[in-house]
């Protein structure tokens, strides 16, 4: 598939992946719906296997590669939920996978992507570093690289969390995504594009990461430099494949402060008693952030993922 | 009521409380059924309206009553989720709240409860303060007093949970819930004798609050002095009704510290993505605590709440 993924490519892509995936449940809260003063419809991709969407799209780009080359593995870089999403779609696949990860990442990142069995190539924390690494890596297993977002099987996978919602909500109004590389809003503006076009599309980001507010506001992809958010899984740029779907389909990017997105990860976690990471709170906290915007409207958000690093909490509660 | 709860009570106040309480999910985690040997179906009591399993018996108990004392309210002392439920409970049925709480009780806790439109009469901490302040408002308001735990329509409230989860999933070898005062564990035993009288229930408790092992050990009520624990759902004593119910059917008494609180607390949190409160904790510390009781059996587990005070939390997480 080279070419922007077609509703069938997304219906082929949820039948391939769905003996991998969970089917998550979207959940509501009355609480939080008066507070935002429309109706929420949120798709917990935080109980999706490995904890986050990127299940979907590594198990795709992994599924839609010819037996020839699964047999040589897959190979990615990252420190994130992209790394333990191959690292196990892999591993129930019977594939080999190949981790770059910095020396740097968090030992509990690195147990899990262990525990599925992926073999990790250490290197130092810089992009540079990584992809030199990485580039040996391929050179030696003559492994196939899945990129993390710049890649039409990734996001047709990634496109069948809206789907999913889509299809169980009737008459959503609006659909609401975080955005750090793209790939799981370029796939739900896709969706949303093919299977309920009257709806807007938003895309949700840090104001210390805004690197797709202004790629969309100028027409040319601008680099995340030195990003800085407590939202760790939108510090990556857009890439030519989620930049060209955005700006055709997305409706607006709107940007929030660190607070703001604590408050949210805050409200759900107290109000709805679900982990959510900072990154899947980015959509609520834009949701607050423009009420005029959402005010009675239907609105789904994709609530990506659920990895908060709970070393970093404080457990001596009593 | 003042015999013993039957089955039929139970299902006369399962009907009766439908359509106050949420039905909740039982979810699994492949990964805890691994570390633990056995198979856990989690009762996420969690996702119960208030956030805790005290619903069920604070809406069967006022339902419980006649019409011509529902007419001047209902009463109650407590700082915790049973004045949630009371409050909730009775502003959902229109009917009035009278709540004693002390006035160093978390300003969330009070907010919570006069948000559900509660009065709410502040006394000191002291037991005695509390009695004495809640005899006063029973006598100006002629308002009924609800026991959190000593009242039968209470336990068959309670008993509600574990008869949806023996009806849900088939075959459990073992039921295991947290015990406080008592009132989930004695509906729970008695919901299973009832309903799967092979099943074996077990209760968990703090060792820092171990009132139940010590009075199901000697025969005779021991108060709860001075407990010490995180779990701060399970600080209170047995009752004369509870005591009866549960020495006449629990299997035992599985004490655990709060370390093992924490560990178990965190892993729920991590792995299944959902908030559970230390107290809701207790019982899968108990089942890592005593693994050759558990070992290869079918385990239906009440996880009891969320209310996590996460004012305790450190939210700078980046």
């Amino acid at each position: 598939m080279e070419n922007i993924p077609s509703l069938e490519d997304i219906h082929h892509a949820h039948q391939r992946i769905k003996p991998f995936i969970h089917r998550t449940p979207v959940l509501s809260s009355e609480m939080i719906n008066k507070k935002a003063g429309c109706s929420l419809f949120f798709k917990c991709e935080n109980f999706q296997k490995v904890g986050a969407f990127k299940m979907r799209g590594a198990a795709n780009a992994i599924l839609s590669l010819p037996a020839t080359r699964i047999a040589h593995g897959v190979a990615t870089h990252s420190s994130g939920n992209h790394a333990q999403a191959i690292a196990k779609a892999a591993s129930d696949m019977g594939c080999k996978a190949y981790i770059v990860m910095p020396e740097s990442a968090p030992r509990v990142k690195v147990n899990a992507v262990r525990d599925y069995k992926a073999e990790i190539y250490f290197c130092n924390s810089s992009l540079q570093a990584r992809e030199q690494t990485l580039r040996t890596v391929l050179q030696e297993t003559k492994a196939t690289f899945i990129h993390p977002y710049d890649n039409y099987d990734i996001i047709a996978g990634q496109a069948t969390a809206a789907a999913e919602l889509i299809g169980e909500i009737k008459d959503l109004d609006i659909l609401i995504a975080p955005v750090g590389g793209g790939g799981l809003l370029s796939g739900t503006c896709l969706s949303a594009a093919y299977m309920l076009p009257e709806a807007l599309v938003f895309g949700a980001e840090p104001s210390g990461a805004d690197d797709a507010r202004r790629s969309i506001d100028s027409g040319l992809i601008h680099p995340s430099i030195d990003p800085k958010t407590i939202a760790d899984g939108l510090l990556t740029s857009l890439s030519e494949r989620t930049f060209g779907i955005i700006r055709r389909y997305v409706t607006n990017i709107i940007t929030v402060d660190d607070p703001e997105i604590v408050d949210a990860m805050r409200l759900v976690w107290e109000r709805m008693k679900i982990l959510i990471e900072p990154s899947a709170a980015v959509p609520l906290a834009a949701v607050f952030k423009r009420p005029e915007v959402f005010r009675d409207k239907r609105v789904g958000v994709i609530l990506s993922g659920g990895n908060v690093d709970l070393d970093k909490i404080q457990w001596a509660i009593s």
